[in-house]
């Protein structure tokens, strides 16, 4: 029986799986990214995580690869640069899986195998033009729209986190100024926090989280104003668009109501054209199999989600 | 010999035009849209009009109607009510040219005509993603992504306008507060001015800009202020959707590098994402036969623009 290898590249863990031909993952391994590690130390932990996924699945052939791989990266070429690692520098990993396993391999970024994930098997199914985002160490996205990918010139469509949310707002490590993600990714807010004098724990988000959850005020602070960025994002992005819905995952996705509660209302205070007013962001619905499950779509539904 | 009937219609004028296969206008008419005028009145004015180009072009048998108009409207069912005309309000416009003319009728949003005229035959042919924009009465605009026309959910896709670019700015006419349209619709540039001291001619963007050409500081301000929220939607945009080109017309647009020149210094300050960081806004190429090109595409290159 023939199977799809699929493949999550994160700064904090590899993920790695097989899936059968209905989407299923009927195999999954996680290993920790190796820190500061050099390419071949990640590429060898990588392919450790391969193994142990294929030999979960009982050594099936590899029909094709499916990969989600952070940005940037050269796409549809598959050389990756990943922000959160400092292992994968213009690193050709598509090349090298090809080569090691002999099967045609599909990578593009992790975030919009996320979006994907969504359309397909998540809480956008039957939604033709949809963002999927995930808001965590960075925040980024993915775009279906009229039922298919939007993949953008270079590979990076949907990356909704360097739409502008504070006109003279804080650096965003891109270069630009008062981006999404300048403000609402997790150690930004984070780092907020602490600037306003919070103590109450490590300075992660995670953290700033279960404060919040206790009353901390500085710490409602902090989420709050992520928020109110995502939700003037999305403002923008749905009037810009035109989309039914936006799916939210990702780790400051998990504080729930303190997030989404500020993030309505700056949508409700923004989004006044008529086709935009609704409210139509919700928590996605997939978890971290997401990204494996993206990987799996960019093989499997090759019509929608795959057009290099 | 059987031709494509296009029509335009705006709350100043009412443009009709005939095209041939090719896509060119072979005749071309246009009458004041009537000020005031019930919706009889601006559809005999219409009708009127559509005679006039009939006649210009020889009496050519009608194969179909492609038309662009003012929104907002239901589509694809073209019932319109035009922001800019009171005299349409829920005006069945594409059902009363079917039935007068016996042809199919395919309609959409004048600035999203205008962004496909652009594709097809004007500044962003040869590019796959493109915003074609016009910042005018109102500011909108069409999105083409991967090489066709983006409707979204309610054929409102491309609707630049109510991307939000001050945060804590002007309350929006569609009810959200610091949309672009607020700030760099012409009538929003022409009262900044006035607010700000400028009395050197009549309160319209036209003469603020005359006015700026002669080295007027208020006017300059004004338009820097449009030009610059534009630069800031732009970077916005760019990096959501990776996007090769922006073509801007429309009335503002006339204003040159008092315009551009504000907006390629916003964008550069806030496009820092690798992919979006070339400027690449230019001016539209086709001027006032835009809306009835578009139109036209609407019917002769349906596979690109027409998915309704």
């Amino acid at each position: 029986m023939q199977r799809v290898l699929v493949v999550d590249v994160g700064g904090t863990k590899l993920a790695t799986g097989v899936v059968d031909h209905a989407g299923q993952l009927i195999s999954e391994h996680r290993t920790p990214t190796p820190p500061d590690g050099d390419a071949e130390a990640v590429w060898s932990a990588l392919v450790g995580g391969i193994e142990r996924a294929l030999d979960g699945a009982g050594r099936p052939a590899v029909e094709a690869i499916g990969v989600g791989c952070g940005g940037p990266m050269q796409w549809p070429e598959g050389r990756v640069t990943p922000l959160t690692m400092t292992g994968f520098r213009d690193f050709p990993l598509r090349d090298r899986l090809q080569e090691r396993y002999g099967a045609e391999v599909r990578l593009h970024n992790d975030a919009i195998c996320v979006a994907i994930a969504e359309h397909w098997q998540g809480a956008g199914q039957e939604h033709a033009n949809m963002l999927g985002m995930v808001v965590s160490t960075g925040v980024g996205g993915g775009l279906i729209l009229g039922g298919a990918l939007h993949d953008g010139a270079t590979g990076n469509g949907g990356h909704i986190g360097h739409v502008v949310v504070e006109p003279d707002g804080p650096q965003c490590r891109c270069g630009g100024r008062g981006c999404l993600e300048a403000v609402a990714r997790g150690p930004a807010v984070a780092a907020w926090a602490v600037e306003h004098g919070w103590n109450d724990g490590e300075p992660t988000a995670a953290a700033v989280t279960a404060s919040a959850r206790t009353g901390n005020k500085i710490a409602v602070a902090a989420l709050t104003r992520a928020g109110r960025a995502v939700g003037l994002a999305l403002a923008s992005t749905v009037a810009l668009l035109d989309l039914e819905l936006v799916c939210i995952g990702g780790g400051l996705a998990q504080a729930g109501e303190l997030l989404f509660g500020p993030l309505a209302e700056a949508y409700a205070e923004h989004a006044g054209v008529h086709y935009a007013r609704a409210p139509r962001a919700i928590p996605a619905a997939l978890g971290q199999q997401a990204g494996l499950i993206g990987a799996a779509a960019l093989v499997l539904r090759g019509d929608r989600y795959w057009h290099a």
